[in-house]
């Protein structure tokens, strides 16, 4: 998915953005990198981050970079930030988000002659530069921003560092949050409020869908109002989004919380004790043993001090290798135990498979399992989180097709497994259950999901659970 | 401290001895070093973890040793593991403890003339090739592990790596564990058992105090009976080892749980909530929350993905900026809310203060602290926990400087401070609540430890709390 | 000033253009880079080469490139290749010369709006990317290299890989050298042909000014013919080019020998030994002492094992530095000798007068100075050897502007002061002499230098000796 | 063979002992290492060189160094320097030279059992901490190093650097050199005296053979005198040392310069070009041809910007591809023409076949051979020169057996092939000419090159020639 941070001071910006970037390091797991503009023009370093953190790769780089106003960016594939020079100015850029037109945008600008990409890799295009090139074409970096965004099929938010002040654009439907935090001279533009606490900065305020901002240290200026349609993810609260973060005024580990409360409202098991899978799980855990009065515990320990990573790497071997080396299980916690676990979702359930197995290998007597979401159906178009996954890999989906025979039934059907207490819906759940040897298993309900986070239906995006768009 | 593993296989040893050793990056935070014995003779690599994770220094290496027996270590200060040429053969040698008698004993070798060292770093002598040097001095191996521990005072636990066995020597009055596990074709040699599970490895057994072991890959062949006498640490339980780890049949993670239900039992404050100073006092506090009934939350969040060490740097500069980024408050749980925190020990109460601190700053109403032992009073001379750290940085020290105006009282009255109940103990107490601005302030009873880690009292070490020796 | 090289294969060209390129490292100290275009598409990497060998860098990247045709890069500063997306399709290209109406250029790009560059550094644009949107703008990648060549001011040799075929392109006026070199199943493109015999390649022929040739694996294909006019720069045979190479069919150690062989000719002195200043100056010494009967020595011996550059750094400081330190003096060969140096050109006299000074410390009773071309008095424009140097620096303008009190005389003074045998000439030379201390010191004069190269006077760029366009 | 310089000043030594150890590399491929000694006590750095230069691996560490005394080594296969503590304080050492009696000297260590070695590497011990042992057996430095010379067979010079000053002990026989230089406050010790002109030393004495002095920033003291017999490595001259140094006040490249004198003296081949092959056979082809009056000329440059090392690696297959891609033909030079080259020794004669065959492609009409010593017929047992090769690779020796077909014929017959001008001698020349496809082939007659050297013959090592011990 990626994340990224900029500041925009009255004096040197580096360490601010060195940190507040790192603190987005569990959104990718790729390329890191970070831009200032000082007097000596943008200064800009990118490092390959696949097997070592963040801070260790730029700590050197920072004492070469200084200037008031920065970014930095913790990117799933491309390099950024890019440099670009034009007709605008000379400035950095990076985005997160998913261009579903790319190929259609790349063809235009080809047409004109006049275009090249140079930031290839493997002979793909950049997409950060691509939509440099759209905010290009017109005679104002806010007009540029704006016309990016009309153009953008998916999501594209984006950060502009110009020697002039830090431009902020939210993508268009808001799926992607963008907060504003501020301290004495100096402001920060965040994807995670997380960032903010320890570098002092205070949540000043949330950019709604479309907006555009201009930073400077001493203000923040609107260019562009917020459009009044949203479609946040949803999933930022169940899994993405750091616990210490809020989007839209709500905090992830208290809407966690709350969707294990919500479980633990429509369950009757009796169980020994309550745990999450590490580490999404461990809030939703939580809100389930609070609101039960069930003992909370933690059958299985995470290796954090060399095995840190909440994300995994895109190679299925390696993650499944990482998976099952950073979780050491607490033999005494599971042996002759009835035992109740949360889960953000079953993804593909094949990780889940192993740690279930290992369960049993340790004496556990039940094993009920409690997703915080139902189960995902649909795989997600608007950010790039499933970029090296097929559809047809989701556990809800296989055990559609193990039910129905088809990898693509009609959607009215598919909408019809989406239907909780349906009868379709209960037979993939139990296909689900039986493939995993859960002793039982309850997803979250949508409404109830809904209601956990807090928003209106209609400002949240579920397309991976209803495929409403 | 540092922690070590070795294995005995009867192929190639080389990967577990790397996950293995891995497992115990908790322990130590400067050197890092892996040894195999092959058809190649022995093949040592060491390098500095201080900037970097021990898998990311050493994955390189691996691809190169090759050999049925292998030795690792995490270590504190010095290079190890050691290759020493000697009258009985060529072998590899690894050591944790403290050696207090050192100079002693290093007097006595050079007044052979015969004896020198070789590993040293700005002048001083690494302890590990003093042991060596006094094994060297008698006929066979286990003669010399026998005489070595003899004539070392502090603790000193062993793995010596020959062509044709691993040998492991428990110190004397086995302060620090050593485990072995066992699996098809190999058995393996630990500190924490929780670097077991996850490689195939299950427990067979504890070594007594003072036992040697040789280990091939068919058999573990006891060479020296245990002693009667053992002073395990008690600070393994409460802080240093890791939650899925066991000693003596005694899991950290339930030792734990039960330090929190015992603090619970004699607690009767009215909280919203209660929670851990992460990471340590998280097993604590999950113990008070379900023995309790109160609610269990995480006010503050670890930023594991880049801050990943549980250990601090030895630079208090560094620890404290490190302590206060790794942690992330949400403030959401804080703002409005009676919090109870259950943490190891207060050991400085300077990083302490500054998250009290934040905690009112976020709003917070009542901030209450139940550390899970009694304050920590003599500075500890068997395990090298406090090389870095004077004994009157100890809170309970300086409190009961502030009261009596000595640094060093006499024992007798030493002893008086750390008589729970007694008036200078609350006196002192208070002193320290004050300090840190607590609402109510209350350490766990030396006895109530005790029953929690489940060890009669005379075998363990509960030196830093109350003198015994 | 930088150097290519190129191959076309009919199987894997990796390992030909890693050490092809890497014999082009005496041209550049800043950047290397490497591109290969195979199934996968174009795989490219670059890296920093001031602190290291060029092969050093490389050398792990190898492994992972593979593809028929590929091409490599010295460069002075920019990062090169670049891998440009556009209309015509994907394509990797690197570029030697110095376009001089760059920043025109740019403005003409940045009137379209629909053009931008991102290869920026410190808000410079990278010359090669310009020139990539000058080809862009074309139907075809011949149409646009043509295009290309015509608009850009200055010189502009070019590689340009695509998947193909390798096109070539040498600059309009064939200042610098392209040399085709062919061998069963591949042919290779070259700036020095001294890349070619130790990979087996023979030379084939040298490309006109402005011929541009596609090459794949089987055959070299003409695209433009050569225009008649050429200014290929003498200095090659001088001082930049290697002596194993050949451009116009004019070897340059052969062309150095007969260099010297004329100083020799016009010389009477009476002196013991005749040196070289190392590097350059070797061939022309050993030409003057063959022609002279004297014999040749080595008063200094160049440290090799690890001064290896024979190209400086920028910055000044190091430069004399490192040229201090990298040649050890011979006391035996020095002291009570009268010594005739030859050297390539005095360009600043500043190492020079710290060597001659040296010389007389050691002992020595006389240094005469034979330069092997005539005072430098204009400073190149046509390709980078001078970025860094203020034309002001060259000991010829300096005596001029203490002769004439001027910093920048009228040409047509100038003209007189390169004219040999002129009064002013001579005046010029004697204030060299002086400021160097040396016993006599006698230029080459420009007839006897375009003699000793061998091509038409015409054909030859003296710009920096007679200021002749 | 390796190379060792130190250092003893008034003020900090660092920068002198950097650059003066950097200037042994060529005597050297695996291994470097630094150490001072300061207040802080010793400090030391190590590094594998294999791959790197010295300085780069260096440049780093020294910004941590800081001391008035200090040493260097290149080695060439052990890790040095180490530092020792021992009942004489602690130190640091190197040493150069070969240890015959190696495994005697460890057994007579490992019987006091009180002896270990740590500084292992394969199951090897490192000879220099064997020669650490031998010296703390006694009471004082001085005597240890006596002692340590008496006992030991083979070479060993040793530098010892302790915080009261610097101790130099050349070997027992003088077979490797050491000279002292000096300049105002500070005095070094060196093997190639070339280290000094560029850090400002001037050559103040050579120690004799066993001599030992202990040096200080304010005097050179001497210990022991040294020996009357001598027996310096002749190979020094015409090959191992750098042209610029001097030994026994005889300069380097002045001896080849006679050595190729007396090559010419006896010779009266028609030729049109006299060459080296580099780097060794430079200085004697020079004296060569001038002495014939016969045109120098370089038909083979070496690429020395990336290939410059002159020692090669000790994996033949590397070193045959580096020894040809290193060197450069010039066509030009070679076709048509009768050529001479002078070479240092032909040794195996493999590479030097490939040149020769290279030089007939190019269209050579006729190649002779000059080497500059006679052929090597006994391996060296006294430095480590040829511990990777077998004696039986010598050419001489492989002819040797071709002709009696033997692979250890009787010392006498051996004598018989070493005398010039006999029969067998002629026949071992000739079997060498035809396998190398030489014109003619001449030896040096061994008077021939004593003269040349200047030293009495009692005084030089002869024996790889003559088997004279």
């Amino acid at each position: 998915m990626g994340g990224f941070f900029g500041v925009a001071s009255k004096t040197d910006c580096t360490t601010d953005v060195f940190y507040g970037t790192d603190y987005h390091s569990h959104l990718g797991t790729m390329r890191g990198g970070l831009a200032v503009i000082g007097d000596a023009g943008p200064i800009r370093f990118i490092h390959d981050i696949t097997n070592a953190q963040f801070r260790s790769k730029f700590e050197h780089d920072i004492s070469r970079m200084k200037g008031a106003y920065g970014i930095g960016i913790i990117s799933d594939y491309e390099d950024q930030p890019l440099i670009i020079g034009s007709h605008l100015g000379t400035y950095a850029i990076v985005t997160v988000g998913v261009i579903q037109n790319l190929d259609a945008l790349t063809q235009v600008a080809y047409g004109k002659r006049t275009t090249h990409f140079s930031e290839m890799s493997g002979g793909r295009i950049n997409p950060t530069e691509l939509v440099a090139t759209l905010i290009n074409r017109e005679s104002s970096f806010v007009k540029g921003l704006r016309s990016a965004q009309e153009q953008i099929q998916g999501s594209c938010s984006i950060l502009l560092l110009t020697p002039e002040g830090l431009y902020a654009a939210r993508d268009r439907l808001g799926r992607t949050p963008i907060v504003i935090g501020s301290k004495p001279g100096a402001h920060a533009v965040a994807m995670e409020s997380s960032a903010f606490p320890n570098l002092g900065y205070e949540i000043s305020r949330f950019l709604g869908p479309g907006e555009i901002v201009k930073v400077t240290g001493s203000r923040v200026q609107q260019m562009q109002a917020p459009g009044r349609e949203m479609q946040v993810c949803s999933f930022l609260w169940v899994y993405y989004g750091y616990p210490s973060s809020t989007y839209e005024n709500i905090n992830v580990e208290v809407a966690r919380n709350r969707c294990g409360a919500a479980l633990a409202r429509r369950d009757q098991s009796q169980v020994d004790l309550v745990a999450g899978i590490p580490d999404s799980g461990t809030s939703h855990a939580i809100g389930y043993a609070n609101e039960a009065g069930v003992p909370f515990g933690r059958p299985f320990v995470k290796y954090t001090p060399t095995w840190p990573r909440s994300f995994m790497p895109q190679v299925q071997d390696h993650r499944d290798l990482i998976a099952r080396m950073k979780l050491i299980p607490v033999k005494e916690m599971i042996s002759g135990q009835r035992l109740l676990f949360c889960e953000d979702s079953i993804v593909r359930g094949t990780q889940l498979q192993d740690i279930i197995q290992r369960l049993y290998d340790y004496g556990a007597r039940e094993v009920h399992m409690r997703p915080a979401c139902p189960p995902l159906i649909y795989g997600c178009k608007f950010l790039n989180f499933s970029r090296s996954r097929s559809v047809m890999d989701l556990a809800g989906r296989r055990a559609i097709k193990e039910l129905t025979g088809k990898d693509k039934p009609a959607d009215k059907e598919l909408k019809q497994y989406a239907q909780p207490c349906s009868g379709k819906h209960c037979a993939m759940v139990e296909r689900i259950r039986k493939r995993l040897k859960l002793t039982t298993l309850q997803y979250q309900q949508l409404p109830d999901l809904v209601e956990a986070i807090g928003l209106p239906k209609e400002k949240l995006c579920t397309y991976c659970w209803d495929g409403a768009e």
